[in-house]
């Protein structure tokens, strides 16, 4: 049967009918007034989504785009970065610093614990020269399904004055709390193919005062992604360059929805699916790879030994056509993650929890209880 | 009555409806098979569509970010670089390339007149210290309607011997005959909602190998438009960062539809719509803003004379629902351009210069026998 695909990987993430229908019109021209109306619609939603007063930019770029475009704005060659690795996201961030001839520092934990902010503590509390210049942190590593501490973090960057903040949130804006502006967040980057429910293709990045004091004087070179040119044509609700005209649509639609549902009902949402997901997880006596106080309300990474990651994968897909992500880089065939970012639903857990039972039993997984996989998910809900 | 908008601008060009839908599909996993076959398929046709055996990279960028791409990973900083200017757009790739430190020289040409080729090979054959390090020229300046001569400055440059061509294709491929091999053009960068049919969001590369033999030691800064990434995930089927999935299965629709159609008659086509738009506002009296001689099949400006633009514009768009553009820059409110790019029909031409000697008539235009324009219009298409 076709179309029966059911996407939980941390992105692309289902996408609601709405949505699509609303992606599907035939396109309007972006130096028009009724786009202008969108964009300007639009750009107050995603303030509302960030929590915050700062400008929030849309650019045609993957998440990778928006984080490249956060990174070098505010930055000049040789400046110095502290940049959290504990994930294949995190190891990225340091490469395109690298590319752009920044100095990177990283700050390093192994893949599948978070960041250790004491880290961060000394090594900025020691820098009394003040030659850190930003910060870039990875909020939920997607690669291992950890959350990072970027509350604490931000405080010691804040003591530390002078550096910046620099937040990957591609995964976390949209499933966890990050309210830009009662942390001071500086710039926060994100992709539309997570938390925001629309097909990739869309980055933002929501960028404070004080970075903006920062671009005055940012050496690196730059030009399509260019922030101060989206700063200035959103002022009249328009784009340097053609936005993706449908998937700003699809946005529109999928903004609305989440204000429906409300910010905090939202965040209560993602904690519930992590939460049953991963109670079913250890309740099928398969090993999580993140530990519980640092677990991404986006996606949970599973470690399982005495059955192949692979052959779960295969066979969710082949038998249940439920796709989950693989691992990445080493992690490649160690690991699964299940994503339950976005447009998910209770019952999805249940279908994905159901499947993953079942597949379990055909690939003659004996370590479980059938059924109890199911029954520690229902719990979550029921207490929810 | 809503939703019988027709754009008659350069872009976002109209999207056939097994496009749009195409385009609702849920989406799939990026990292997929099924998602690997649509990019080997889709990879296959835009080298048809370039008319080459180069690699065409496909990037989640407008037609900016492409441009960018085509121009960073082939030089370094200081490099000096001869980049035709006759528009907005040429402007534009001299603006991007002293954004990155290259050393810039125009050839310039007023706005609506085509770039004098004598001047490229004069300075081609002047530089015999081969200081040139490319030459970046646009093919069809959409801001004035002017088509440049990309085949003859081509050949200066392949007299230089050391140059590299970069040339914006972006209202020309898919509208005009660009034969990458025949010519051995170097980089041609476009973008998605010009006559690819599809909705703004993909930029396409394409690389010879003589510009992947200058990425070896191009020193600019890169990462997300690296395009050294591109191709070796491309290699695999694959993109180094998460794409617009819905806008390639979108693509997948609109290359078979093309392929169908075939090259040769979709370039015919166009040069139907460009003649019977052109001779239809010469017989209303309407002087055309770029010569006969240099004419671009994408799009139509318009310079009038005793009507105001911004008014036939008006007219057009709440009376008749066609959207045309107006002018970019110093010419704003001074000419009207309609677009003929992409998926648009001899009918799609009849209606709008019925519309057109309409809003005339309407303002009070005099210089103009009613019909005239249609009759004009409809000689072309019975000739052809």
């Amino acid at each position: 049967m076709d179309n029966k695909l059911m996407l939980m990987i941390p992105g692309p993430t289902p996408v609601p009918e709405q949505v699509l229908l609303a992606l599907a019109k035939h396109p309007i021209g972006h130096r028009s007034g009724e786009f202008s109306q969108i964009m300007a619609e639009v750009t107050q939603n995603l303030k509302w989504l960030h929590q915050t007063q700062n400008d929030v930019l849309v650019l045609t770029a993957s998440g990778t785009g928006a984080m490249e475009a956060g990174i070098i704005n505010f930055l000049s060659p040789g400046d110095r970065v502290l940049v959290g690795c504990n994930g294949k996201f995190g190891d990225r961030w340091a490469d395109l610093s690298a590319a752009f001839g920044l100095e990177v520092e990283k700050i390093t934990a192994d893949w599948g614990k978070p960041l250790d902010t004491e880290q961060f503590r000394e090594k900025l509390s020691a820098d009394t020269e003040k030659k850190i210049k930003a910060v870039i942190i990875t909020h939920s590593e997607t690669s291992t399904g950890v959350l990072n501490d970027v509350e604490t973090v931000n405080r010691y960057v804040k003591d530390h004055g002078e550096a910046l903040i620099i937040v990957d949130a591609v995964t976390s804006l949209g499933a966890v709390n990050l309210p830009v502006d009662a942390w001071g967040l500086d710039v926060v980057a994100s992709g539309s193919q997570k938390g925001y429910m629309i097909p990739p293709g869309l980055g933002f990045v929501c960028v404070s005062p004080k970075a903006w004091e920062a671009y005055k004087t940012a050496k690196l070179p730059r030009f399509y992604l260019d922030l101060g040119s989206y700063r200035k044509t959103a002022a009249k609700n328009t784009n340097p360059f053609t936005p993706p005209v449908n998937l700003v649509v699809a946005l529109q639609a999928a903004l609305r929805m989440m204000q429906a549902e409300g910010l905090e009902a939202i965040f209560a949402r993602h904690q519930r699916l992590m939460r049953a997901t991963r109670d079913a997880v250890k309740a099928l006596s398969l090993p999580l790879f993140a530990p519980d106080d640092a677990a991404s309300p986006a996606i949970t990474a599973v470690i399982p030994s005495s059955v192949e990651a692979e052959q779960v994968r295969a066979v969710m897909k082949k038998h249940f056509d439920i796709v989950l992500a693989g691992g990445q880089d080493h992690l490649k065939g160690k690991i699964f993650r299940i994503g339950h970012l976005g447009f998910v639903s209770e019952r999805d857990i249940l279908a994905a929890i159901g499947a993953l039972e079942a597949s379990l039993g055909e690939l003659g997984y004996e370590s479980m209880t059938p059924g109890a996989g199911l029954a520690a998910a229902a719990r979550v809900f029921a207490q929810s």
